[in-house]
C-alpha cells in the first residue's frame, strides 16, 4: 500500500500524462465534483467549465500540451492534503507557436472514495517569453 | 472562547486593520516563521522579504492601503486550517494615483502556540483598471 504521498505524487503524475495525451475523462476523474479553480484574471471556475476548456470541437486537431511538475511540498492532513508545486506548461496550437507558462500552484486535495483527488486549485503561472 | 472559524475570521480582520494602519510587527505576528508567499510573476518569499516591501524608508509618508477581504470558505483541519477569499485592495502612494487590484486568495494556516497563523499564501491579485 503506497504512502498517501506517494498516492498524490502519482495523482499528479497521471494528471500530468492524461493532460498531455488530451486524455478528459481521466483528467475529470482526478478531481472532486465541487472543485474550485481560481485562476488570475478570471472568476472562479469549476469541473464543467474545465471539461469545456480541455475539450477540442470534433475533428479538430488538439493542442499539444506538455507540463512538468515539480513538487515543493505535501502536506498531508487526515483525508485532507495541500501541495504546492512549480509547473512549467508548453502549449503549442495546430500549426501554432508553443506558448510556455511557468509559476506555482498551490492546492487542496480530498480523500474521496478512497482516491486523492483535487478539491482547490490556485494556479499563479504567466506566459514567459 | 471563539470557535476556529471565528479566530481565523478574527486573525483576518487584524492582517486587513494592521496593514491600513502599517503596522509591520502586528501583520508579522500573524504568519508563522516559515511562511512561504507565493504571486504571479516572482519568485515565492518569506517572512523577511515580505517586511521589507511593507516597510517604507524612514522618513517617508506611507502609502494608503485599504483593503477588503471576503471570506468565501474555511475549512479547519486539526492545527492546519484552508482560506479562499475575495480580496480587493487599493493602494494609493504619497500624493499618486490610487491602484485597485483584485482577485482570490488559497491559503494554508497552521495554529502555533494556540494561535491561528498564516503559513502558506497563493495571492492572485491582478491590476484592475
Amino acid at each position: 500500500m503506497a504512502s498517501d504521498e506517494q498516492q498524490i505524487r502519482e495523482l499528479i503524475a497521471k494528471w500530468m500524462a492524461a493532460t498531455k495525451t488530451g486524455d478528459v475523462a481521466t483528467v475529470l476523474s482526478l478531481m472532486t465534483d465541487d472543485v474550485v479553480f481560481l485562476v488570475v484574471g478570471q472568476p472562479p471556475f469549476g469541473k464543467e467549465k474545465f471539461a469545456e476548456l480541455m475539450k477540442s470541437p470534433p475533428g479538430a486537431p488538439r493542442p499539444q500540451i506538455d507540463g512538468r511538475s515539480e513538487i515543493q511540498e505535501i502536506q498531508v492532513l487526515g483525508d485532507y492534503a495541500f501541495v504546492w508545486t512549480r509547473l512549467n506548461v508548453e502549449m503549442t496550437p495546430p500549426g501554432g507557436q508553443t506558448v510556455k507558462r511557468s509559476g506555482h500552484t498551490l492546492s487542496v486535495l480530498r480523500r474521496t472514495d478512497g482516491q486523492w483527488r483535487l478539491a482547490r486549485d490556485a494556479n499563479l503561472l504567466t506566459t514567459v517569453s
